[in-house]
């Protein structure tokens, strides 16, 4: 249902916007963080573009640990992400709705049931954002004293995809015959208990909930680390990158796609979704000022606070001088390694200092970002896309309801002049409209598949 | 908020209503148990009539598990509750939404954070109806052979809910400035981390989203057990109970209220709701004739499925002869200790075979059935709820939607016209319409308290 020459687009939601210091500009509501009409409005603009997918991140704890900083961000507390796109499955019609949701921490059965509910509440329209838990502090808040370590992280998130797609697969889809006449409510030959036994999980099922809509969710995957994208290649149906280079984001991509080859997977059924965060003017000059206010609403708590978290608290930034240049490597920790490489070579290939390095991250946390008029951010975007760095873009509006606004209104209408977005949904569920293949169930594929 | 002197009421929503033929009705939408549309249409309803909340059941498993009587019953799927709930408060205004949730399998920061989530979705309409896990086959979804004990499942049930509920006061009510002058978002000396390391769980917190607007969403417990009962009157603000007798009603009544008084409760915070399986008919003999409708619609299998499982499959069944009477006592079992008594005292009483007591489990499961007319349904209720013997009722409709039209049509005018049923919402709030207080946080609470 999706042509090839017209690049998909979700919207990754945060409640004040992406930049740090959005929830302090004027046009940003103050208690947005756990309003749904807040949400239910930027879901509308992001439909009634014709946009792919809003997407929110997920971490089970409070992200920020150093009190000073924390005083002064918004994104300490948000809904939780499945309860949040459930509410919206019912104000909207068309959108994709994916979810974050970390298998170190989770019960897959929990989990299966509640994508599989969304994707029968939203009529076929859920993603699952598949992740490993990367904060040190989810882990007490699950009776662990640590995280696992990455690789183990990883092993279980493998076998824990497994186990979910094998519980959506509980009945086949004719499985319920509901007929009144003779009595019989379901086919119980079409019933598949798993009586999965692994080595980090044990589940019988089976769910006691249909097949999905879509078989299964859409499977989003954001890895970048080693075993990430491997993971990635194997299982990811759309790949949330972070390639602020387009000689990066080629190589990226190139690796994804030839990896999934090597698992049977076609190119068309891997989209490659870089995030792009947008900074609209109507010239660079007033995209720039607007990224200069943003910076200027940042306490230098939360410079310190974000710089400490994203580059994993290993240098003392307390003490370090802000204007200095950034080293170009640090100790490795077992947090975010993927990100952090990419921050560092960042630096180094910009010869940024800390304050230059924090406040990027701090609008762009490593993603690409665009500073500039509509067509300047169209041109980037359908060059990335056209040059096979992206199949579409995960936009990340510096604030939100404005930023989104001004993307709808400016950037969309110029990439529809170019002819590479769509102006209408061309398919029912969310697969449909990613030009994403309904995966069969495991127990009526052919031996072959 | 609300008057003493008035009945509070919940709607117990199943797919196809409370009978185990009911799917098979001509009334009944064939699809129901997982059609968002069909839920919101009982759910507008119930809010049309003014009834305090709708309520959900829940088992994190296939229930039954006799393939022979599987393949007849419409229930081995449905949504899973909290995300229905919250496409719902989407579609609702006033009325109040309640989740089974059991505290077996788990986690209590994830189950916090969503019931937190369904509360601000809601603007204060959510409530967890609290149980342990009951059925065997939900151990096997979880990792374990065999459930834990049932005094076992209530020792974690005790310390979760302390868990829970001390995870809702992390923070403050009025932890969140959002001083877009200053730069504070967060006044952080309000922020409180649980640190719970306890016998069976350890949790640190913080919780990752505001302080619910209910402080916590109302508890719900239907517990009947000697340990139930203790675990109903410490805990539960509304006690789903299944009393069939209008003796065992009063008695069962005034114990939790008393039990209640001992942990410092007043009568008032405590409300004694039964279930009520109302079959209405223009005269008794239609609403006898209804009943033998919906009776007719079960097969044998479906019969004895059903018997095995509430019985707790001790009996085999298969070998029985249905129309001998039921012996006044059976092998306890580790699964629904309570019903299995108070069903197994009914048979007693009213010395039923085999086949008359199935076939009242298959229309009332235990609960309070009036088959009459709507006249006759309100005398019931009022004498019920003017003998101290319920404070209100959860209603379970034989068939749906076709029950509940009936009763909000029909037997809610005939309360209205008795003073017993108010006909608008009277707060905000679920809790403000129950008349239950909003506790105040445990980190702000005087020590007297």
């Amino acid at each position: 249902m999706r042509r090839n020459d017209e690049m998909t687009l979700g919207l990754f939601l945060r409640p004040a916007g992406h930049h740090e210091g959005s929830w302090r500009d004027p046009d940003v509501p103050a208690k947005g963080e756990v309003d749904i009409d807040h949400y239910a409005k930027l879901a509308a603009l992001a439909e009634g573009a014709a946009l792919h997918f809003i997407f929110l991140a997920d971490t089970p704890s409070v992200i920020e640990q150093d009190y000073a900083a924390m005083a002064r961000v918004s994104r300490t507390i948000c809904f939780e992400p499945i309860t949040l796109l459930s509410a919206l499955s019912s104000r909207t019609q068309s959108i994709g709705l994916a979810a974050t949701a970390t298998t170190t921490y989770h019960q897959p059965y929990h989990l299966a049931r509640m994508f599989a509910s969304l994707d029968h509440l939203s009529g076929g329209r859920a993603a699952w954002n598949i992740v490993t838990s990367g904060h040190r502090f989810e882990a007490p808040n699950f009776g662990e004293e640590e995280l696992p370590d990455h690789d183990t992280r990883y092993v279980r998130a493998k076998e824990f995809v497994r186990v979910v797609e094998g519980l959506w697969d509980s009945w086949e889809d004719d499985a319920f015959i509901r007929d009144k006449q003779s009595g019989v409510f379901v086919d119980t030959t079409k019933l598949h208990v798993l009586n999965h036994r692994g080595s980090c999980l044990s589940v019988r099922g089976p769910l006691n909930i249909a097949r999905p809509p879509q078989g299964y969710p859409v499977l989003v995957q954001a890895g970048a680390s080693d075993s990430g994208i491997q993971f990635a290649a194997e299982f990811g149906e759309v790949i949330f990158a972070a390639e602020p280079s387009l000689e990066n984001g080629k190589r990226y991509y190139a690796t994804i796609k030839e990896k999934a080859r090597s698992f049977g997977r076609e190119d068309s059924q891997v989209l490659i979704m870089p995030g792009i965060v947008p900074v609209i003017g109507t010239s660079k000059e007033e995209a720039s000022e607007k990224l200069q206010r943003l910076h200027s609403y940042m306490h230098i708590d939360t410079l310190i606070g974000l710089a400490s978290r994203v580059l994993g608290s290993v240098a003392d930034l307390r003490s370090v001088d802000l204007d200095s240049f950034v080293p170009e490597s640090l100790p490795q920790t077992n947090f975010f390694q993927s990100r952090q490489k990419v921050l560092l070579e960042l630096a180094a290939r910009h010869k940024l200092t800390w304050r230059d390095l924090i406040r990027l991250v701090a609008a762009s946390r490593g993603h690409l970002m665009v500073v500039g008029t509509p067509d300047e951010v169209a041109n980037i975007m359908v060059d990335t896309f056209d040059q096979r760095a992206a199949d579409g873009f995960n936009v990340m509006p510096p604030t939100l309801p404005g930023g989104m606004t001004e993307f709808v209104g400016l950037v969309v209408p110029e990439l529809r002049r170019r002819g590479k977005f769509r102006s209408r949904y061309s398919g029912q569920t969310l697969r449909e409209n990613l030009g994403l293949k309904r995966p069969l169930n495991r127990f009526t594929r052919p031996i072959a598949e």
